[in-house]
């Protein structure tokens, strides 16, 4: 049994983790495109719309590229799917739905545990989103951050170790007394190398119900949930 | 009459504006060195240790000196006034007395009014604070901050410009969109350059009750006010 007694802040992953993107990204496509005529697999949408994401943020990583929110790749990456769905949209209306992003429920879990975890912990976005997108995102759905660690003040896209850093440095905490939240796997290998503790939630929905996710191995991270309101659980003391 | 239908989001100076670092420092004073056998003139100890805070602040803000968090100045402020007042410390001690500006209560107006213009605009801590110390504050008295700019982002502090341009570029809105309130016309001042719209907000007791304070000419500001309950009542659409 570890010993959660040190803990003072949590830091969150959120897109995935903390909100539903896929869910979310399916019905502004369907508010959006639904009363064009369009109908569309929303969720193969929301998908495709999320495919190159990864890439998208390695070309920053990598220094290939200088640095770009997350706001803006989500408009970038826009393009491809509107041509390749048949969707015809103008830039402006582009822009508007890429904001899109910035509307994502919670999962029904989240904001009763976090709001448990707020009397405890300080609770912190640590997201590749930039901070307008996470900032915009909670105020709509009531997230109650304490303080929002945006990849804008570093530049830079997780799992660059910087990220992690940055929140033990901003914090003025030990990284031991600092636990990441995330249900990605790589995530939590990042935070777990710069020393800190790791909480692994399994968001069996993420990519859509019944889509199939990476799950890890038993013992892989300090706490392995199904849910936040579990974290309060296992954190409470 | 201005129009501020425009606005979006709120950006508050901390310490006098927000919080009475006066009143706080006193009573933490007092705490921390009444059991010890000393009766001073906490008011004035703790103007004392706020005295020499904007001299330290320009060492960094001139590039003499490297950047150093708004606790740790409090931390080497401390030495010349326990020395000057007679008090004996250790150094653990003056460690953890240095945090006591992390404890400091919000003006009574201050909650209740943030609370109400939380539901209609964006509220950040745009402070010469550190993240730690502006996030431990707000924990501990409930200050409803939707995002927390801290000096330490850009590792410098007010009023260089590239403070108030971070509110804009990090929230992803129009300088014009913003409004920063305080209670320092420096502050607002350089605020206003940036191209960000002000509010003043008088804290006559800022350096204890009766103690003089600077007061601008009328129509200085885009607003001139006696309270964030003033503020909010002036906003509210």
């Amino acid at each position: 049994m570890s010993d959660f007694s040190g803990i003072k802040a949590l830091t969150f992953d959120v897109f995935g983790t903390t909100v539903d993107w896929c869910g979310g990204i399916a019905r502004e496509s369907r508010a959006m495109l639904g009363p064009r005529g369009h109908s569309l697999d929303w969720v193969a949408f929301a998908n495709r719309w999320r495919r190159d994401f990864l890439p998208a943020m390695d070309e920053v990583r990598s220094g290939r590229r200088g640095y770009v929110t997350m706001d803006q790749l989500h408009r970038e990456m826009l393009d491809p799917v509107v041509a390749e769905f048949g969707v015809d949209l103008s830039d402006a209306e582009k822009d508007q739905f890429a904001l899109s992003w910035r509307r994502l429920d919670p999962w029904p879990d989240v904001v009763p545990a976090m709001t448990r975890l707020k009397k405890h912990f300080i609770l912190a976005a640590l997201s590749n989103g930039n901070t307008a997108l996470v900032v915009n995102m909670a105020k709509r759905s009531g997230l109650p951050w304490d303080v929002v660690l945006g990849a804008d003040f570093v530049r830079t896209y997780k799992p660059m170790p910087v990220l992690y850093d940055s929140a033990p440095l901003l914090l003025d905490l030990k990284p031991s007394e600092i636990m990441m939240v995330a249900c990605h796997m790589w995530d939590l290998d990042a935070a777990a190398k710069q020393g800190l503790r790791t909480a692994y939630v399994r968001r069996k929905d993420e990519y859509g119900v019944g889509a199939p996710i990476q799950t890890p191995a038993k013992g892989a991270y300090d706490l392995q949930l199904e849910s936040f309101e579990e974290l309060a659980d296992a954190l409470e003391h």
